[in-house]
């Protein structure tokens, strides 16, 4: 059988005249693209030209629903109820469906952004908001959640589909969670050992934690992150070291 | 034959702690309810809200997709391209349609807001573009005009149905356009007036224009403006003299 | 020595075409307005409008800074730096006291709005923040903070006039801190039970805990909540008990 | 007498995660900051930052305020009454004031922005009202207007110093006035065309229009487009032609 992984990133946080990010140019190295809907990046004709972007490079469209503060780019926590997250999902959810099949489209998946994944990994009640959210809107979206953590399990009992997803460029804990930004050794740089670890993920379902035990894992999507320097290159690499390994890139 | 007429009101058009209108009290007496779709006005939990009030009351769901103005209520004339009403429409609608879908609903029209409606009646670009917008994103959604206006034909042109709309409390010019609110006897405040115009309009096709010229009207959906002091009085009112005439509310 | 004490309100807090409030009944009966400046609600024009109606009721004018979240209306917790906390402060005091300078007049004071005050209670370093701006827009500006919490004593330090803010509608605790609203008992709707605890407060500079405990207070400025149902009745009798008792209301 | 000429250039239009402009590299070439407000572009921290800036370079320090558009940059004409521009001036200058009162610093002047300054240029009421709020919230402000149009006029009627603007970019037609974009020719992208029409400005007080018509112009202030590509090299060669040339450049 074929080792298969999905690359996904996130796209269209644009908004009016401020631009962000360089999708064109990694849009033909990813299978699956999070674009924002509005809350905390994109706007109207951002979403409209990202989506056919992504159209035209056969990337799959994803719903990337924040929080609704474009001045903290929704990254700052927001203490929102479960009602508040199910209610925001819908919407921005929508407005993405709509500019999707305007272009005779449909979307593929939705990925909570920023803080509002992040609240959610640790936040059940949250991550059902947002996974029922999803299941009501249309039940055949895919539903994208950090792996080794309840969003998966959550999102699949409500019966969605659910991709784990994976980082490369994080280092892990023993129980499978990333090891916080603030505490040292949070990040790879390095993109041989990112690369490493990817290919150890896919190929094995494990990954070694900071720690050096090893940890199953479940390696359904990798996460591209689009605004660094650098990302264009780092998304070449992996895409060509997938390839080597004779891993297919897909959804 | 019976004869039949839609009546239509804006809901939906709190914001936050804000209220406006009430909407609970009107819906027993229309038959669609125009939806804000969080541009000018509404969001998401309003929008939840009112969809579920309109489903409870049977009443027709319908996107009511405004400028991008929060402040001026959609109500200030923005010069946009017709790209960006096109794309501002799509959006909006799709907030709306994800709103109905997670309640297990579906919408059944749309109207433009404000003073993006006041902007289309006098500009064919802007219409097509509003109506091509309704269209790409479900062409069986129906679309609401001014009575006499381009919006009419142009929507029909791109083969969506429309709905030609008149007003029971403005007077009429000789060419079937309303009396600009600048002038004169622009407004009909008188009840007994206004639903004689209604009735008018109903039985005979016709209106007749503030100089007395008789005028061809069609009349396939009633405008109730929801937010002005005795609405609920009058909804009541217009709908007890339909009833009386053995005239049909619905769409 | 005549006891006085400060009436303050919340005010100013319309947005566009939604009103809320209903300052122009409230006002003659209060000493001090806090004026939303934009962030939580309030705009240019409400600003203006309010500030008019502080002057000819002879009411000192005050910022009521918010977080940045309309749709909120300033009362969601949300996770700001300090530093944005500052930033946030000083842009909010500088509109409305330019607001009050194109009609004559100068700020009085600042009193934070709603989660932001909330927050400010329990975090030294975010009170630090909002009193260092105040102070470094312009430091002959009265702060407004929580009798019995750090803010008082933070703002002194800092070099602030600082006014204890005491509740006539809330119950406290042993510690002088109020009831949080999550508890049993921690509202008060009993107008003369309310008149009662205030007047305790003036006239003896002291308190009576939940528990019974009697507890010191420094009550400065009395906080009337104008946007709940039987607000201007409530005005009018706490000023009415003040009045008979020979206590002053003034800044 | 030595020749003498401002250089402005707008600055601060950066929006939370959105960066814009190369204010840095800027800043040591112009003679006044016109710092975004946050209607069109700018926040808190952004003020902050760019106040800071400018300081650091002794470059005066201006408010920039906007339409209330930040999805469209405050670029679209909207239909605002004279109040409403008197409104939104108040607040935006004040927020800027209260950034450089918080770092020890004072306004120097202010100039709208994009489409309410061009809106300002062809509307008499408007610009009043601009001035007007201008000379409300603090008279020692100095205005910016587009030279030969009656914003120079209207704001010193009001009891305003005016700076009379001119740009070395734009053609001129044989009243003074820009040639409008949309017109051939209304753009000199050549660097030695816009410094010979800059000295000339300077030197003869007169420019070129685009007939060959010589007009007379006050040149007070030139404009210098930060945001476009190129923008440091042609500061830095204008200001070296105007040292060459023993002009001053100041304030």
């Amino acid at each position: 059988m074929t080792l298969r992984i999905d690359l996904n990133c996130d796209m269209g946080e644009s908004y009016g005249a401020w631009k962000m990010g360089n999708d064109e140019a990694i849009l033909p190295f990813v299978s699956s693209a999070n674009i924002a809907c509005g809350f905390h990046g994109g706007d109207p004709a951002t979403m409209r030209k990202t989506v056919a972007a992504a159209i035209k490079n056969k990337v799959g469209i994803g719903a990337h629903p924040g929080l609704p503060d474009l001045q903290g780019f929704g990254r700052r926590d927001m203490k929102i109820t479960d009602q508040e997250a199910y209610d925001m999902m819908v919407v921005q959810i929508g407005s993405l469906a709509a500019v999707a099949a305007s272009q005779g489209a449909k979307l593929q998946h939705v990925k909570a952004h920023g803080q509002l994944y992040n609240m959610a990994v640790k936040n059940e009640g949250l991550t059902r908001a947002l996974a029922q959210a999803v299941y009501d809107v249309d039940k055949s979206l895919v539903f994208f959640g950090l792996a080794a953590s309840n969003m998966i399990s959550i999102a699949e009992k409500i019966g969605l589909t659910a991709k784990s997803e994976v980082f490369g460029d994080r280092t892990y804990q023993p129980d499978g969670t990333l090891t916080p930004r603030t505490q040292p050794g949070a990040m790879i740089t390095d993109v041989k050992q990112t690369i490493a670890q990817v290919l150890q993920m896919i190929k094995t379902g494990t990954l070694t934690a900071q720690d050096g035990t090893v940890v199953k894992v479940r390696a359904d999507t990798l996460c591209i992150h689009g605004d660094q320097p650098g990302a264009v290159e780092f998304a070449k690499a992996i895409r060509q070291a997938l390839q080597a390994e004779g891993i297919e890139v897909g959804f």
